[in-house]
């Protein structure tokens, strides 16, 4: 149960071009995979971010933590915080939020790690799942054929083909819905003018007339139009996802829209939440373990929000297999988890590192995987190949916005454009 | 892992005849050791109150609990949720607190249970102790000499004497402090008025002159003597606790005390939360996992309770060491519990069903217990003599107001009497 190793494996995978309000994946994503080996041989999984600044704080940390307990995940904790308090440089601001990312990834493996070690699945050992399956929404982009060429590079495309109008929109909801059997359908906005996503929106209602629906800008729209287009969209939405920034203004907004407001951009830590609550900015809130400080830690901010009557889906990013079951591991195990949870998964499945033959979609939602721990296991090829792409890649850092001006050196990502 | 049998057995024990706001302490308390056998021998303990409703909701979950699995706690706080309410009779009102209360003392035998079976302590499945030794403080109470002779019944003396004064606390003080070595003082007051109590806790402070010092009258105060109380108090307090009933009384006395307020009185479950905090009626909650949904529940509790900036402490009732050893353990994995814990336990530790060797007072503290789930066993016989107890005593609820009343017929227990 003692850690004796930690492995940080950076890796990357390939990503379609996916428009949102700040500019267009890039070819490649990049994410971690973290493995504890614990003395007894036995090893427990985790994934998160794949930056710089996530790899640095990974490899801070790393040596204070052989020798802990995968059971002592308070005291993991406190010395990651410790540590990483300690490396803020002269000067620096100690960043709560990136200690909190690196704890998330390392309790998400001590978790697995406990499971194996005691012959349970994650999801009994946070409580009992309440649900065999959980479901997910369809994460429906804006996107372009291909990512174009690019010095020198020919172009890239991709099964999904372009969405850039209602009619692609809804014609890439069919492929993904008779793919994964999604019953919930969110669309990322935030790219077009807001009459031609509300378009988009009326047009999946058309289509999908018993889907419940939910769009995000991103932060995208002024309280004006993010009043407009709530108004808009009454009786469409099942939830309107960070129309605006901030919480001031998200709370605007929410006193005269008719659905719930959902965010994961203004409430991503536990100091945001007193004042979210106060001006009651927020009706549902995306967690999401990976900065949330993981497992735990995700149940206690679902029953918080519970106690103030606050709604708790879940956030995504581009993730892989280890991500996926964590994430149904304790989307399952939290009775207050009520609303499909968004995955990316669908757009970067074809590299997962995860062996196949657990992870599947039944009906828009993932079964949960019944092993020990989070009941995944690595395909050590796939991830060898995945980690050589990353340092073929050269690259450091997720950057949508720079990758966009590559090909519209005028585009301007700043919020509430609209 | 699955559910047996659920054995339910109320106990008797002694009390000394300790005065608080409402009355005295009659000379047995009620509580409930509750055992989940497992089909593979294992057992779980879990101990709480022992009074009638109590024992009535047990009685109805029971039979429901045969077969789930130990590691289910959500399936079973759900099933004891639909069944109680199920078992509302006509016409009247659901009890969640109630249900809760049920619930609490399953959760912590599924806890123990669950140690058992993975040979892993509570604390290690809370995440871990981050103290080693969990710090109480010493729980004072104005008391009489002895129960006095009634209905033929010849007078009941103990070993602590009478404490009716300033002089009679700090001599308890000085004794309880010398046997365990207690490093904060509570006292229990609303007995006396208030300036005889102010007067008590000056002698303490006068004695003590570095433990922090808290008053705990239990609502016998108006908000205009607590906050009299208060401000002469200005230095002396580490807390006050529950001077005024009701969230908005204590919102005018925090207002303008100098000192935290503290409350296992008005915020006792989650609903009450919301308007306590958006009040800021109180600075310090007093947690018990007997009935805020047992051991996890309590740690989401303190977490919930750092993010709005309100610290942590922990109440009691009188209980043996089935509780005690719970109370360690959450405690010792709780961040967040920051104040020594109250405890009854030197008043009733003479009859303790739990066998000696393990729980044991340094210093102050509880060392946590090493041993797999909670750490400790029962003494069969001890057990079984406390049972019959109960059975003699034929009594079904706690009544402080009417023994009180058995000695002083105009004995009137009205909040916020002085």
């Amino acid at each position: 149960m003692l850690i004796r190793d930690v492995r940080i494996t950076p890796v990357a995978f390939r990503d379609p071009p996916l428009l949102n309000a700040i500019g267009v994946h890039e070819p490649l994503v990049l994410r971690c995979i973290v493995r504890l080996v614990l003395d007894d041989g036995v090893v427990g999984l985790g994934e998160c971010a794949g930056q710089r600044p996530q790899l640095d704080r990974l490899a801070a940390v790393r040596p204070h933590l052989i020798g802990m307990s995968v059971f002592d995940t308070n005291g993991i904790e406190r010395t990651i915080g410790t540590v990483l308090r300690a490396g803020t440089p002269p000067g620096g601001t100690p960043d709560p939020m990136g200690a909190r990312n690196a704890f998330s990834v390392i309790e998400t493996a001590c978790m697995d790690a406990q499971g194996r070690l005691t012959g349970r699945s994650v999801s009994e050992l946070l409580g009992g799942a309440v649900r065999a399956t959980v479901p997910f929404s369809a994460y429906l982009f804006y996107k372009w054929a291909e990512h174009p060429p690019l010095d020198g590079r020919p172009a890239i495309p991709d099964e999904w083909g372009a969405a850039l109008d209602p009619a692609g929109v809804v014609d890439q909801a069919k492929a993904m819905i008779e793919e994964y059997g999604f019953r919930s359908i969110k669309l990322k906005g935030g790219v077009f003018p807001p009459d031609e996503e509300i378009a988009a929106v009326r047009a999946l209602r058309a289509a999908f007339p018993d889907h419940p629906l939910r769009i995000d800008p991103n932060c995208a729209w002024t309280v004006e139009t993010a009043r407009r287009v709530a108004a808009e969209l009454d009786g469409v939405l099942e939830y309107l996802e960070d129309p605006v920034p901030g919480i001031a203004g998200m709370a605007r907004v929410a006193a005269t829209a008719p659905m719930p407001l959902a965010t994961n951009m203004c409430v991503v830590a536990p100091e945001h939440l007193p004042p979210a609550i106060a001006q009651d900015a927020v009706q549902v809130l995306l967690t999401d373990h990976h900065y949330w400080g993981g497992l735990r830690r995700t149940g206690e901010l679902a029953r918080l929000c519970a106690t103030f009557g606050i709604g708790v889906s879940m956030h995504s990013n581009s993730h892989l297999g280890v991500s996926l079951a964590a994430m149904t591991h304790v989307a399952a195990a939290t009775p207050e988890l009520t609303y499909a949870c968004d995955t990316h998964y669908p757009w970067n499945r074809r590299d997962d590192v995860v062996r196949p033959g657990v992870l599947r979609f039944a009906d828009g939602g993932v079964p949960v995987p019944e092993g020990p721990g989070l009941g995944v296991e690595l395909d050590d090829e796939v991830l060898d190949r995945l980690h050589r792409a990353y340092l073929a890649a050269r690259r450091e850092a997720r950057d949508d916005t720079g990758y966009m001006r590559r090909f519209d050196p005028a585009f301007d990502p700043s919020p509430a454009r609209w």
